[in-house]
């Protein structure tokens, strides 16, 4: 499901100050400026009981009778620094939560938790922070988690663009849950949960890097409701991962490695909007190697390969989905292309940059 | 205990490639780069199995029979942004791990978990980038936890002053634990562990601001261990927190806020050592608001108080520690300085800034 930028008109903005204050170094000081800015700009939107504590550490409960069980938790952590700050789709901040809860789910894991740490530039607009703050409020209802910790520091003027944020989130992986890269088996398919290459083409686009108009949004949206559907119809997901940075090519790559297995996909089977195909032919890109905010790749038995695309291809984020490849023995560590024209070529991970400062 | 900085010599650092490779948008990419930076300079002084299954999350488990007793868990996120990267005691990888572990200890919770989200300046020095990791390494050695996620972004040159640290933390409390700050209460003592100003002088010393000589080193140290054997003392600890950014005195003013009391606190029971004391008088600082990365300020039953005071001069990070200060309940919300003189004055949080990108 492709969103448009968040609302943002009536906004409100905590902070008692015109929003066209700017961002000093005192409110990276630790002292009374740091204390207003947090109470202000960041606890009302990130509201809960957890973070207003206030204190060193955010105290969180996991379920005992789900961690009874003998269910594991997983912890991810990103640092985002994508440029422009806003997108078509998008920002930093629905990144942020998107990123991370993204990263959990892909253990198969149902996020509870983030923490977010901001570096912020000197002279950023007050008004600006809180647009990005409140995208990130909304993209946390929307992946149902809550932010429990946060940090600010403040750096120089010509520093930071603005601002970066890392967030690390915390989820729990049920028990009867074993999803990972190495877990690929010979027979398997690839299942991919929609187009390819909507994020990285919007963010060129809005940085005014296209000759040519477009109407490409960013795919940017939370997963785990996605997978927790999917798990819900069979827990014979074998592996599950989102082509960002790198695109599903270095992705593949990656689990082809981890599990010693050769992947091969299908050219026509693989979604790429028209928009975004001319977009690359014309940038001389390949899909396959630009990054997806909202998009997953699910390698699962073959038996199950039919139902599942059904259920994916219900809910709003996999209604694009699709059978795009399968796992064999041969070749070892290695992702195979069969092109629409018949032929075979090897797909290796990224090389170098292609679009710097996409997430 | 002051450290000096960790010893380089020796240091193995694990690529094949010059130690003055420089970093370049590519190793951010997503891709092969990115692949390589990961495996050559994060995973080898980092190793775990937890890290090195190489997935989109690290797979922690917290241990049953701790967590069957009704623990919970206590996660923190810190940025450091430190200038300069060295620094007479530490490094920004030495900070970035005592930083997050000490808030965790500061919920009296054990810290067993580390992640680290890297965003490293295009043309950083790769020899650098493997001192700090190192340095990191040694830090969670030293504070007996383990890196389980991690994430790397580039920034074109000129952005981020070589390098930004984040780091998230999780950690037990146990479940006989009731620390926050939230819970001084009149007739409380408030300890503190050791000399205040030492890390925030020195990282001073270090961007040539000081006009003389000192041999002052930062305290930068992981705190756990301290508060480990503190607990195995007593329980009846209410409150600990660490006076980084601010000082002590913009610490207690959080506190009495917090837990809407009074503190009163005694100037010649407040450890600075000679060389701050005087460096501090020359800039006319005061010290109640440098930064410490060492310390620890500990508020607790009265009846107590002695006991655990002899317990914390026998650790080596709380030899220098004192009584410093009681808890009232009036003026609630205020911190008040009994100088030396006789006379009092109401000490306030740390307002504007006065050592910018100190942690």
């Amino acid at each position: 499901m492709n969103k448009n930028l968040p609302t943002l008109e009536g906004l409100a903005c905590p902070i008692p100050l015109p929003h066209n204050q700017k961002i000093v170094l005192g409110h990276g000081s630790g002292g009374r400026m740091s204390y207003d800015l947090i109470s202000r700009i960041f606890f009302p939107p990130f509201d809960n009981p957890i973070l207003k504590a206030g204190d060193d550490a955010g105290v969180i409960t996991i379920p005992n009778n789900i961690y009874d069980l003998g269910s594991k938790l997983a912890v991810s952590t990103d640092s985002h620094v994508v440029t422009p700050l806003f997108f078509p789709g998008g920002d930093i901040g629905r990144l942020a939560v998107c990123g991370t809860v993204n990263d959990i789910a892909m253990m198969g894991a149902s996020p509870h938790y983030l923490t977010a740490g901001f570096v912020l530039e000197e002279g950023l607009d007050v008004g600006l922070l809180c647009k990005v703050v409140d995208s990130m409020r909304l993209a946390a209802c929307e992946a149902n988690v809550q932010i429990v910790a946060g940090d600010t520091k403040v750096v120089q003027n010509g520093k930071a663009d603005g601002l970066y944020i890392n967030t690390t989130g915390i989820g729990i992986i049920p028990h009867d849950v074993i999803i990972h890269g190495g877990n690929a088996q010979p027979g398997d398919v690839v299942l991919v949960s929609g187009s390819l290459g909507d994020h990285g083409i919007a963010v060129l686009a809005a940085r005014g890097e296209l000759n040519f108009e477009t109407q490409i949004v960013s795919d940017v949206a939370p997963l785990n409701g996605l997978v927790s559907t999917m798990l819900a119809t069979t827990k014979a997901i074998h592996v599950l991962r989102d082509p960002t940075r790198g695109g599903l090519a270095t992705t593949l790559n990656e689990i082809a490695i981890q599990s010693k297995v050769g992947i091969t996909i299908f050219e026509d089977a693989i979604p790429v909007k028209p928009a975004v195909a001319s977009a690359c032919e014309m940038l001389g890109f390949d899909p396959l190697y630009v990054a997806n905010e909202g998009k997953l790749i699910a390698i699962v038995d073959k038996n199950i390969a039919d139902e599942l695309l059904s259920v994916m291809k219900d809910h709003p984020l996999g209604k694009d989905a699709s059978i795009s490849g399968v796992i064999t023995d041969q070749p070892a560590d290695h992702v195979t292309l069969k092109t629409t024209f018949g032929t075979t070529r090897m797909v290796d991970m990224l090389s170098g940059e292609m679009l710097p400062r996409i997430c």
